[in-house]
């Protein structure tokens, strides 16, 4: 088998990539890991920056989303009983959208299936070949049965566990790490949410974070004990905890209800680099985690995307591998950027366990300054948006 | 004897308060422990937000700075060979002025004499007494002999050993501090300085900054060991340490030549809460501490000065305790601003023995940040030039 480009992983960033080549006449294959229910059965982040909304529109499945995301104009920043605004687009001229990941995934799988593109499900031991050739393959082997596809590009959009980082052999590769003290504990509920935008709260028992799905789907995460399971968390005892770490008329306003979903995640931040080797190039949490706070997952996964789409169009249209050769370093100035502002993000709300007094008093003093200063709000109002690709 | 006002302490802040409640007729009298010769050897930093000026020429005191101080529209950020310019003066539209610590003494103590402000010097044991009372009185010896002046109201003034912190009962009291795990190895050589702003510089081998006090006397630091000395340190190396701090086009431009000082300061950040007990108030140093790295040691004092001065003056001619009573939170408001833009600008810039490889990507993504974003830009330029009183 032959396909000019294969993409490794069915989640979000390689189905948007596959979408987005298939309508340049680029061929590409993507090899699942799993099934296509088993991936819409994740719950994932869902604030969209615009240059994720323009990219889902050039891919030409974005009608379910402007139809039924929701335009978020700015974000509510509390911290013990005080609460301010950010108002995104008085200060950027952009909104965020808040539609779930499982949904971006939907329309593509939906757009996929529609355009007829190759997509191998359940697909096993995956490895790549040659990347450093002229002559890249893939082989895989699916219901018991050893596959090969030879490929002009791979695209590793695998994820963080994926094969295709460790693809790139150790002594080119370079990886950066943070562990965070604590994770987020996070709930799905059938509960219109408390609020008509995003609240992060930061409190004396820690963050917690009030997001939503829809009208009556609502996301809430407190931060948590890296030891907690979240069997150890009733429905009560979350939606009490939820309520000391936010202001008092946020809490009285909250509507609980059965949790249909509880995780816990751990926060990271991840770097590798290089983001190209020869012909395979890495996406997404493939190459880069970044922790929640900010919402940073999905959308700087959408600027390798970008970077990547518009690479191999170049190479393909123009026969220019200018855009492919400059993927690394274009892909990773934005990373470290959404990088620097996930970290600060998580840095400005949570509680950790080594804090002293003083740096305590130096985290209220960041909020305070962020609420009083039209420039570092603005300046974080550009960072959560998105900035430029 | 008595005096309406006793000031503790004949640094920069004792010394602007009691000149500029001269000039509205309040009566201060100002004890300093060492003579006025040793207070005006001490070498300090030199950089003046525009508040502290127009305290100056509220002060009357404002020609020789005026005459003699270099106004700096901006200054210079270096990081390994990069290098990039922040103009306040277009940012914020205020400049800095440089202009020596010890000449905004020296024009106060002549202001002082000229006025015949009484002032004490080479006082010993003072003792501040009944400050929670309506009638506090200050206590001390001077050539052996025991003196005591009533007053309204003291000005702790002496700096952080100082006495006036130490009067404030400990079950009040509440304190704030951070050591950083690096000094500042400084010295002055009468030499053109290397740049006409002032350059800092974060390098793989710590920080520098080139700073100046006139054409002809410069000042330069470079992030050091805490058990270093400055004997440790010849001028050869010195020299030959800070070229390799700072970008190779200003290693080239540096002109060296013999230090006439060479010291290693600790790096600080401590704030004590309240800073008024009855009727004895904190100002500058004896209340708060910032690492140098901002240049917002003598500026937060003149915040409060600015503060405590507009307080009496309240007090004596309209006869209300409004601003007395709203000085502690007034002054700390802005103090804790000062510390996090401190505290911040050293982070940004120092290395940390702690620092893992991902900490010095996301310094380094910080400084990146600041160097391509007009918001962040503008943020930091309205810190450095001086939050509004």
């Amino acid at each position: 088998m032959r396909s000019q480009v294969v993409i490794v992983g069915g989640g979000p960033s390689g189905l948007l990539l596959g979408q987005l080549l298939h309508r340049r006449g680029i061929d590409a294959v993507v090899l699942e890991r799993k099934t296509r229910d088993y991936v819409l059965g994740r719950i994932r982040a869902g604030v969209l920056e615009t240059g994720l909304v323009r990219l889902m529109e050039e891919a030409g499945v974005a009608d379910r989303l402007h139809a039924e995301g929701f335009v978020h104009a700015g974000t509510q920043i509390a911290y013990g009983e005080d609460m301010f605004h950010v108002d995104f687009q008085d200060l950027t001229g952009s909104p965020v959208v808040v539609y779930g990941q499982t949904e971006v995934t939907r329309d593509l799988y939906d757009a996929r299936e529609k355009a007829g593109a190759r997509t191998e499900f359940q697909v096993d031991h995956v490895e790549i070949h040659d990347a450093d050739s002229d002559k890249p393959y893939v082989t895989y082997e699916q219901g018991g049965k050893a596959q090969r596809i030879d490929c002009d590009f791979v695209a590793g959009c695998d994820g963080f566990h994926g094969v295709s980082r460790k693809t790139i052999p150790l002594s080119v590769r370079r990886e950066y790490e943070k562990l965070y003290p604590f994770g987020w504990l996070g709930i799905l509920s059938e509960t219109p949410p408390v609020n008509d935008e995003l609240i992060y709260s930061s409190s004396d028992r820690g963050f917690a974070l009030c997001s939503m799905r829809n009208e009556n789907l609502s996301r809430y995460y407190i931060q948590c004990s890296l030891s907690d399971h979240p069997e150890d968390w009733t429905d009560t005892a979350f939606w009490a905890e939820l309520r000391r770490r936010v202001p008092a008329e946020v809490a009285d306003r909250l509507v609980t209800g059965p949790s249909i979903e509880k995780s816990i995640a751990p926060l990271r931040s991840f770097v590798t680099e290089p983001m190209r080797w020869g012909r395979l190039f890495l996406c997404g949490d493939a190459a880069h985690i970044v922790p929640p706070t900010g919402a940073k997952g999905l959308n700087t996964a959408a600027s390798d995307v970008h970077y990547l789409y518009h690479g191999l169009v170049q190479y393909y249209e123009q026969n220019s591998p200018e855009g492919i050769d400059g993927y690394s370093q274009k892909a990773l100035a934005r990373i470290w950027k959404a990088e620097r502002f996930s970290w600060w993000f998580s840095s400005l709300l949570h509680r950790y366990p080594d804090q002293s007094e003083f740096d305590l008093k130096m985290q209220r003093a960041d909020i305070a300054f962020l609420r009083e200063n039209e420039a570092q709000q603005r300046a974080f109002a550009e960072n959560y948006v998105g900035l430029p690709y």
